[in-house]
């Protein structure tokens, strides 16, 4: 292969009429910034929870920019967001391309974020190309991926998917007890102009581009990641209940702390689930005690176990280990054990990955296979049509974090490879 | 000493005119349970944090129940509340006598409740009795005893006695971000009417009636405790700092945990601290993560230590390995250690105990001289003027719990010994 990062920043190996050749590096950046205003952060990042006002206010912002390029906008029951560009023969299944605009508590500016505005440029791409694909286009951001605010996350995709029911994610709360139901209204009532599409519909394929939120392709110099598949992902709600006491007379003897319950568990989770080769991700990100002041003996400590593998055996072996392992390090308390989510590795279809290696290569772009280590709205859609993703560089592998980086060109050649893989998928 | 049990209902040990002759058990008991009906639960708990709209009723209905009795509110900048009896020489420094109304989120009926309404019902024993004293005695709940919404406790007593100062407190804020300045001027607004007595005057003696908190007095049998002194405690902040990073994405190798590294903080500690004859007490009460969602590695953790034991070397050693133990512990964290408060072991004045002593004998009351495992106002008190305690068993030690739970009849017995002594130190 060539020395594709020269080639990355000129436009000479794109035909004239390519969408790739008509991605502007400098409009697709300004929509980036201009969408990381919503819920900006004086660090730098951004604070835009699921379903929250500044998601609502961004997502006006998502509806004004499609409009100004002719796209029609709508929204679903589960809050999912879309953007057409209508094809010759609407009648047949869109294309749907994009990713989410939620954000962790203090995340990022690309997190999700490029996903979606990569699509709208991808599509005003497509559109100064004179290309009219036969296959409507939809722009998708897809209802709180990060499950920061009300977990588990992907819930918009896996509505749409059919994988869980509108119902039952309406009764999650968040932690000011605000359920998806009342939050959800709000979104709704303040699109209410928006058409309502039903919940779910035959889809053609779907392509995701987003940060890669790991160091692989900064290590290689690579700008374009063809991701293969998608790490396993199991989700446990730990909740450790002993008693109140006050901590000034109550003798240990006679304490059932949940806290000293709750650490003992954690080290044996620790013990069991950590592995020396490096490949187990296993994170407690959340705890919460009861009642959470100085002077009182916890009564309950309840936490998050988030468990991710490539490999299916792995992911199996040491997820089941858990509720044992919990209730062998209880102590004096009790512990109940539930799995909120277990989602195996999947692969996604390898002509998916051909054509999205094809692209690149047409677009001069030097790219490499890999693996997600994260988890995407593309693992439900990979069970409604053949999904793929597309991944590029940030910088030192943060993401979750306010610092969270990448560089213009990379942005700029991941919706290069978006563009003619959707304009393509449309014109079939 | 004879069967005192027995004697503890009837009323004949007593003179005609001894306040003691004159306390109602069903007039205690009505107010006792009306004023838990102030931030009452469904669990038949209460939740009346220092200087909530709760707390603000139930001074209210403190006022009134005041008022009606001829006594005179007042409030001081500090937010301690008032009740003053008038003397027959009012120039003379008073008798104090009372505890505090506010609660943990989930407490009981009793915990500092019993002592405010006991000395309303001493006042109103002493008044019936025909006494009219010197020396005005004044009823006081003192501001947030818990320190449950603002930490640390005992911060109405503490500006009283000098030992932090009013500008101080004002700005420790609640988890919510609410300063005390705020809540505070909250209260007092409510309260415009009342005169505002300076902060800190002298004092004669200070009597506090409380529940034990602890199993002595119900295991021996005994209604009345004579409290010998406070146990020593301090308390510390822990903050250890880590770094965000994406739970699925980051190698354990390269994660800076902040729960790992407090996890490994929090076992430290106990090996540290916990004594095999269960005399320490060693608790961590609160703990709060950041950002605290299941798939972002915490990068804060913040954890309270609450560290109590009667013998005043003991505190120290303990108390100052506290710092080096987090340290060594840290990981690769970076751990900070801030002392919140040291208060040594006190012992109230033989004096005053033998005053209680006395009286309890004349009552007819079984009583003996125990420790007090938990914090009172008393502590600040006693540096202001001559202070003492009188302990009422509670059901299985149980407080800063909604099970907390009294027997009428002890909480009769505390108001007799109460009574007598309050009159005898506001006749000399």
């Amino acid at each position: 292969m060539e020395p594709a990062t020269e080639r990355a920043t000129g436009l000479a190996v794109a035909a004239a009429d390519a969408p790739s050749h008509w991605v502007e590096g400098e409009r697709l950046w300004r929509r980036l910034m201009e969408l990381a205003q919503f819920g900006a952060t004086p660090n730098g990042g951004v604070h835009r929870l699921a379903l929250s006002a500044e998601e609502i206010a961004a997502r006006a912002q998502l509806v004004a920019w499609g409009t100004a390029l002719g796209l029609a906008p709508a929204n679903d029951a589960a809050g999912n967001l879309f953007l057409r560009l209508r094809g010759k023969e609407p009648e047949l299944p869109p294309v749907l391309v994009g990713s989410h605009i939620d954000t962790q508590p203090s995340g990022g500016k690309f997190d999700g974020a490029y996903g979606v505005i990569a699509a709208l440029e991808a599509l005003e791409a497509i559109i100064s190309a004179g290309q009219r694909p036969r296959r409507c286009v939809d722009i998708v951001a897809w209802m709180n991926e990060e499950g920061a605010r009300f977990a588990p996350g992907m819930m918009g995709s896996a509505v749409f998917a059919g994988k869980r029911s509108l119902e039952e994610i309406k009764r999650v709360k968040d932690s000011n007890g605000v359920a998806i139901a009342d939050a959800l209204a709000g979104v709704l009532a303040a699109e209410q102009d928006l058409p309502r599409r039903p919940l779910g519909f035959p889809a053609e394929a779907f392509i995701e581009a987003h940060i890669e939120q790991g160091v692989v392709l900064e290590r290689h110099g690579t700008p374009i990641g063809i991701v293969i598949g998608l790490q396993g992902k199991r989700t446990f709600l730990v909740e450790v209940v002993g008693e109140e006491a006050h901590a000034g007379t109550t003798p240990r003897s006679t304490r059932r702390d949940a806290l000293v319950s709750a650490v003992d568990i954690i080290k044996s989770l620790e013990a069991a689930l950590w592995d020396d080769v490096d490949t187990v991700r296993f994170t407690i990100g959340r705890l919460v005690l009861q009642p959470n002041v100085p002077s009182v003996v916890p009564g309950r400590a309840t936490f998050s176990i988030d468990l991710r593998h490539n490999d299916t055996d792995v992911i199996r072996d040491l997820g089941d280990k858990v509720p044992d392992v919990c209730a062998r390090a209880r102590g004096r308390c009790e512990v109940a054990v539930t799995q909120l989510l277990y989602d195996p590795p999947l692969e996604f279809p390898p002509a998916v990955r051909a054509r999205l290696r094809a692209a690149a290569e047409r677009a001069g772009l030097r790219h490499m296979e890999l693996q997600s280590p994260a988890g995407h709205d593309s693992r439900y859609l990979h069970s409604v049509c053949p999904s793929g993703m597309i991944f590029i560089p940030c910088k030192d592998g943060i993401s979750h974090n306010e610092a969270e980086s990448i560089k213009p060109s990379d942005a700029v050649a991941g919706v290069r490879v978006l563009a003619d893989v959707v304009c393509e998928l449309a014109c079939e």
